[in-house]
């Protein structure tokens, strides 16, 4: 695979807050010109499919793709594409659920969700059509080897589908209202927000040079346990954060008795829980020396979120 | 592409019903193989994808794969790949369109639809987990040239988001009650039922040896005569043919004030555009000659079918 030199844009040389700023304005920029035009015919659906992924949120797995990049001197092209790719599956996750039949949640990101600013059928057609922008963007990027492509887009397609985030989201739909074990739940979270942030962590080192066996299950433990923390600040936040900090509907786990790191441990053991986890992940790390540095800070970032 | 022997199964020496039987055979073994087993956790999601893909259909979307496939000598399990991927596109097609904020129909292929035996919420998942499989299948799969698979997968996720099929059904929806002309019409179906039609052919002939560039541009003009006769012919059918032929709600267009070729034409004018279009179909077949007897015969059967 050959490689262009590495670019200055994603070295460690920015203080994090810049990186992050950075990187988010590169991906709104690389967002904006993969989606289609809002005046595009079906004008109104192109409009939406812009609505529900150019509205910012944090950007954590299109960061996670970066970081992990910088560990195979990935060049930056490459990245804004699986950023994207990556992004807009988790933001067609959120618009489907949002939905009536599945969260019926109105708030997202601070504004209204896709169908109550546009309507039902119009956000179904949204998510639908942002998974298959997703997968259109990674076949039709340049990655310089055609093999790790399509290996990229099989990683990116199975943690999509029903034995990744699609099927966390089915495990969580059928226990609303039951109690789970630690290892269900911790099932549960794996598939729904694990997989596609493992996928955001493997697919940015694979825009880059080929790591090493030992390397590659080194970084495959920390995207693992980078999700899981995730998650478990994701559940302390649902239940001490209000909705204006968060920016959607708080306090939704305990009112639709949805089982979560803190209805099953408590607050305090769920915040022990969550400074393991940045242990662990951060432990999983060493391998990499300076490189890994992006990741630490946003090992750290994600433990320290407000919202 | 190194090419194993051309496969007799796909020969014309069947008699064309025992050719259909044995293709949609093979295509219920491939998807059977290619979904998740009904046990598998999230059992439930993956026993509503089986029901929602696995309940027969015509499958025409298939046997235009294996038709064209048979142009360029396509070995069977690169078409049976292709089939299934493309047929579970249209199967998640046909699951969110039938949800209530949608179509709100009740009945599919003689039965339930997925919401109606399973819930909204599951039938949304299924929708959005086969679309993934879809794309998981085609980036599995050996195509013998990566390059070219990674074309093939360009082409499935364009014909099938906001510029294809998901892009039509939004105008579908914008269009209730409106009246449009024939072109806007025509559009509108080129992007709903066509551009998959149009994919199912050009995937199944990029599944063997490469065709010559006028041999393509034929083909893709068949394709696209083709994909618009479907539609013309589902239109006249829903307004002919009884529920319990159909298999589904017959009558919907006129209860719903939806634009088709018989509102818009008229019956007897909309059998002569029928008729138009498959002459127009077969007429690009000729620089094929005896290899394309299949595409001939399926356009003579979308032509003629009563369901």
């Amino acid at each position: 695979m050959s490689m262009p030199p590495p670019q200055p844009d994603n070295s460690s040389a920015l203080p994090f807050p810049d990186w992050m700023r950075s990187v988010q304005t590169r991906l709104d920029a690389a967002l904006g010109r993969y989606l289609p035009p809002a005046e595009a015919i079906p004008a109104r659906l192109h409009q939406a499919m812009r609505y529900a992924s150019l509205n910012g949120g944090k950007r954590v797995r299109p960061l996670l793709v970066f970081a992990a990049g910088a560990l195979s001197d990935a060049p930056l092209p490459r990245l804004e594409a699986v950023a994207s790719a990556i992004e807009l599956i988790h933001s067609y996750s959120l618009v489907h659920d949002d939905l009536p039949c599945m969260d019926n949640d109105v708030l997202r990101r601070g504004r209204p969700t896709c169908h109550v600013e546009y309507d039902e059928a119009t956000a179904l057609l949204v998510g639908d059509s942002l998974q298959s922008l997703a997968f259109d963007i990674v076949a039709r990027e340049d990655f310089g080897d055609s093999r790790r492509q399509l290996e990229m887009l099989r990683l990116l397609a199975r943690a999509s589908g029903s034995c990744g985030m699609a099927g966390g989201q089915a495990i969580d739909l059928e226990s609303v209202g039951k109690s789970l074990n630690q290892p269900e739940l911790e099932l549960m979270h794996a598939l729904k927000t694990g997989a596609l942030i493992r996928a955001a962590v493997l697919l940015g080192s694979l825009c880059g040079m080929a790591l090493g066996a030992a390397e590659h299950e080194a970084l495959d433990r920390f995207a693992k346990r980078a999700g899981l923390l995730f998650q478990v600040v994701d559940d302390i936040l649902d239940c001490t954060a209000s909705t204006a900090t968060l920016g959607k509907t708080a306090g939704k786990d305990a009112a639709t008795a949805k089982p979560t790191y803190v209805s099953l441990l408590g607050l305090e053991r769920a915040r022990e829980l969550a400074a393991d986890l940045r242990q662990q992940a951060l432990g999983s790390l060493t391998i990499f020396g300076q490189a890994s540095q992006r990741l630490i800070e946003l090992a750290d970032f994600i433990t320290q979120r407000k919202f």
